[in-house]
């Protein structure tokens, strides 16, 4: 019985291969009324096979805690998902090995670990090609029909709790020397590099467009850079964070409140740009990526309107321009992501702006919601104690 | 100098290689005012380094034909390309080698041969990359700017004539046993290969839908299913094109006046299909691929909207689509269409149903625009003296 | 536990999802000593999660079955397989789905289905990139260190039993009017697909050459001819094989006793070959692989020499050869046979020869090892009584 | 007429485009008999249509232009190449664009470029793929089989001479803070980038060996780790080229004669190396690549023996390894290497030893071949005067 679905008290024989140190119970948040979350005790979840037990160290916020928090399950599980009120959101996290399943050999407790979001079923078309974030069985992982799939923090329990079960295929090793904080944002730069692979990967010495600096916009631009895209180009309305952007390794910034964006991207690749990475998702900015893509060029589709929104097809078939929807850190991305974090190629810890202890998580939540003190990416520490927002 | 932009006579010394029987001037039908045609003559012309002269035989009317006769140029020749009324359009023709360019021995003079559309310049990053008809610089073929793209028919003089120049990279073999008329359809065949070439070419086993049973979106079915695509699916609402479609391997039909096409592609496929090819293009069916495809799955833009569509956008980012929007037949998808062809996979002369004789092209423009007598594709005969639009 | 490496009594209570006909016990063909099967009684295993209980119908005899019966395990599990002498090999079988483990909903009693041999751990780089062939846990699925690797009669139990456990990912539905003997061929023809997939799939109106007409070469040729190349070649010594390769597809047939096939296929491509099959893998036949090649051209190494040969690697080098060494029958190959041999585009049965009943395996054994009465695929029927070599 | 083999005087009128400065005739060197070189005044040549002549400033001396030199043109050639005398060799070079072609405007008089070896026919099957340096019709670029394929320095007169006609396909932009020695050796990383890209690219995370610490394996090292590969081992025996390795990037190195390379790789492994690229290509190292990749590992042939060498095929197909053998620098990585040099992720510098000026060409070489004070990338300066070794 998958842990995030039982209610019911569960045995609490040690883990095979746990640490000393693992409790019976632990506190976690959970799901309340849309909005609202409560800490609570929860027992502490036994991995199974291919499974560990990791002990949450830190925790980042995303925007899509915020819908969750508000909407509760996603709207792709098929049928509903079976959430209740028990449910602990919570996927950009990182902790210590603190038990391991049966079989597992990969990793040791005490073992330093970030991790990814899902986990495919493994048994299903596109599991059995590799693309695990586009699994078929996406969240079938309860009852008579577990298939296996877990996506963290989104069908099964996440870390916003003390303790969580985790995949082995979504865990990732941290270097001795990358800060909590940092190795919370693999997640992150693991998206911005799944982009980057599904266009084709080759980009060095290629012009790469980056709309929208937000925390996977923002590293889009490092992991682009780090590739070898020259020139790398920033379009933003934010200063503050298009001056991160900068840092991060962009050649050019465009504000399009100050210049007509697709023009200015004609000026500087003469042709239009040969990737796009859409960051934003809004009317204006997919219209834009297909104006400023030149012919041949593809797009990746970061983030998304919610609604359908009034798109130039024509322009794309015309100029031969592929759009990549991508969802998630799919192909291994995060391994590749954390290659490049671990060699400081960038400091992903520049989309890091605030950090408070577990007890005031809904204070993060509202830092990361309101964008409070320019906030860009907000971490819980679970083992920091002062409250307070600083870095 | 290239052919299509003299007006002024040429010296018409022998080409090159070619047969005794090319003469210095051929009739031609040119473009008049909007929507006219007027046939003139006009000196044949000669191939140059890598070029062949073909004597026309037979060429079929696009839709894209009937665009140029009433808007001119496209609009992807940057600056406005220099057309004038003595061009000639027509792209989807065959005939005989009547001469050769100097170097050229890939082909011999009364070789029978089909073409597809596009030369590319050889010299941009998309030619460099195999991407020829996505080249940088399509147009590009005059003046002090001569790159060497050749569009066939739209940048450059094309078939409606009784000889047209062609690049050797564009020319196809036809066999012995093919008729004209069938010989005509290899653009057509080579633009439904070069999508499903694009959407990964794996396609045994897996479900394709085509929507639009137009000339392309009937040869998809044919060539998705020689390639062992199951099932095959196709959307159309004329029952007398899905008989067609039928013939050519469709496993199921669905008339979207009947019954809700979405509905009805996820319950015969369970999922959605891996694989949509849209060759209708509208808001309707752009907004009905997305929703008909699986997680995962992609889809191929054929056909696409002249101005903006309301477009869910959300869904394909949400489920990891990817959206192809094609343009002609690259990646000498032609090559690999004649080849099934070539082996009678499948009759692709099913979508042919009018010949008429050279005179009466504006007969032929005007069954095919009207779709008069339920006209799919129809072809002129060079050859053909008699009048009337039998098969 | 996982079923094959149990000698002790397991409880048999019905498994979840069983059809009332399942036993206790049943009789199975195991490893003797070298060279020698004997027939013995054993419980009938319990499926797990993600697998079904296959009641095999048919299997078929591949030459690797007799390399497990002379030498026992494959080499490739690290530190020595744990097989002993109730192992039961072959991989080669279809049968009906008799249980089903807990969570299986992809399949139901009685179903009809054939196999393919690899279910992949599912958590090591290659699995999880789609290359489940490649599984770097190949061997590991018992005791402490089980990732769930399997594959069928050559890990884990196979199909020379009544009855077989199998993963969900191995198993692809048979058609009601298909034979079992053709039906067991599946392996064989996905192992021809496999190469053409990784060779790069896009072979229609390419020059193909097979060589070696065995099992696994001529459904190459029939697998090269449906995927629309042009033209197959047929490179074998044994007229009547080549006869089969003939109507199975192959254009031309070059039989090296009576010419030099690498100068008859530079005759017959121009400028060699563009892909390479090599079936029968020994020095002569890698050697020519690469010196019928064209430049930028690809060979697959479907067969392999048991030591080390004397092998032209600059003329690889130099004409930018790639070289595919493929094992198994990868990336869900099997499927994409299954659809063709469906849809009836060649006829795999041509390969088959012979039909043995379960009793007399080792007769059918010593008519593939010794290719009596010109044997070439071998099957043993589980519901044959009657004795006999008959097809 | 192509000016490699003219040795009639050409009219040297004012190409197109050209500067003031372009001189009638040059000072070149040229083949003499077998292992020896003359400098003689030759005309200067012309640039015809999408060509560049470029005034030379530097040039490195490569392996292959030693066999040049001993042997003559490559076997490639079908038929022999029409090469006299008056060849002139070299193509790792760099200058200053003298004059244009008609039509060319991506390049202008004064632009500082450095240039890859090949142009494609841009007609054959190979060329139409992109893959320009596994042309069809290489060496066809004379009289009335001229097809258009260049491969400077082989089959067109190269760089160790004032002038030079390059097309436009083969220039780069060189930056301006980058020496002309550094620029030279464009070609090799680009040769090593070629490698990785066909290895897949995507390299960020995985292990790469490279043995042999010449040119090409030590830009290998400096390629992969700027793509994010970890670890980079190196393999060497010559402890002063591997300790550049190390500066340029190789986590690792190996003595072989110290310790056993293939065992070493599976230590710091665990399960074999993802990728191999071989740049010594003896009977040893391609023996030592097959045993140290994993499986379902690539190897990539960028060194090769002359002769067959006894090679462990099974071992490749039984762990399903593929191996590439690659000639030359295909698919534009030089233009991806630039990009890392322009960017200063490694100093290629650092494999470049010696300069001399143009008149000690026989110097250089002999320092090239005898490898004299260490030597590794020999450079001559066109506009060096002072006679010397000095870097």
């Amino acid at each position: 019985m998958p842990d995030d679905l039982s209610t019911a008290p569960q045995s609490h024989k040690r883990p095979h291969g746990s640490g000393p140190e693992v409790p019976a119970s632990m506190r976690a948040w959970v799901l309340g009324n849309p909005g609202e979350m409560k800490m609570i005790d929860k027992p502490v979840p036994t991995p199974g096979r291919a499974e560990v037990l990791v002990r949450v160290d830190a925790v980042a916020i995303c925007a899509t805690d915020l819908e969750i928090l508000e909407y509760g399950t996603p709207a792709l599980v098929e049928g509903g998902a079976p959430f209740n009120k028990d449910f602990t959101p919570g996927h950009e996290y990182m902790g210590t090995v603190a038990a391991l399943g049966p079989g597992v050999d990969q990793f040791a407790v005490g073992d330093r670990v970030t991790v990814e979001v899902h986990a495919g079923c493994g048994q299903c078309k596109r599991c059995r090609m590799g693309m695990y974030t586009s699994c078929h069985n996406y969240g079938q992982n309860y009852g008579d029909h577990d298939k296996g799939h877990r996506a963290n923090g989104f069908t099964t329990n996440g870390g916003f709790a003390e303790y969580v079960v985790n995949n082995v295929n979504t865990m990732i090793r941290v270097p001795d020397d990358m800060s909590d904080e940092e190795a919370t944002l693999v997640v992150t730069a693991g998206t911005s590099m799944y982009g980057l692979t599904e266009l084709g990967g080759l980009v060095a010495g290629e012009s790469v467009v980056v709309i929208g600096p937000g925390p996977i916009g923002l590293l889009a631009v490092a992991v682009a850079k780090s590739l070898g895209a020259s020139p790398v180009i920033l379009v933003g309305t934010r200063d503050s964070r298009n001056e991160i952007g900068r840092k991060l390794g962009a050649d050019y910034i465009i504000n399009p409140r100050e210049e007509d964006a697709v023009a200015r991207v004609k000026e500087l690749t003469g042709k239009g740009a040969d990737y796009v990475i859409d960051c934003a998702g809004n009317e204006t900015t997919v219209n834009q990526s297909v104006h400023m893509t030149n012919r041949g060029g593809r797009i990746c589709l970061a983030a998304f309107p919610k609604n359908k929104v009034n798109f130039d097809l024509g322009a794309l078939a015309v100029n031969n321009i592929y759009l990549y929807g991508i969802r998630g850190e799919g192909r291994s991305a995060t391994h590749r992501a954390m290659a490049f974090m671990a060699d400081r190629r960038f400091d992903a810890g520049l989309v890091h702006s605030h950090t408070f202890p577990m007890d005031e998580l809904p204070t993060a939540l509202k830092y990361a919601a309101e964008r409070i003190d320019d906030a860009i990416k907000v971490v819980v520490s679970m083992h920091k104690s002062t409250s307070g927002g600083d870095k």
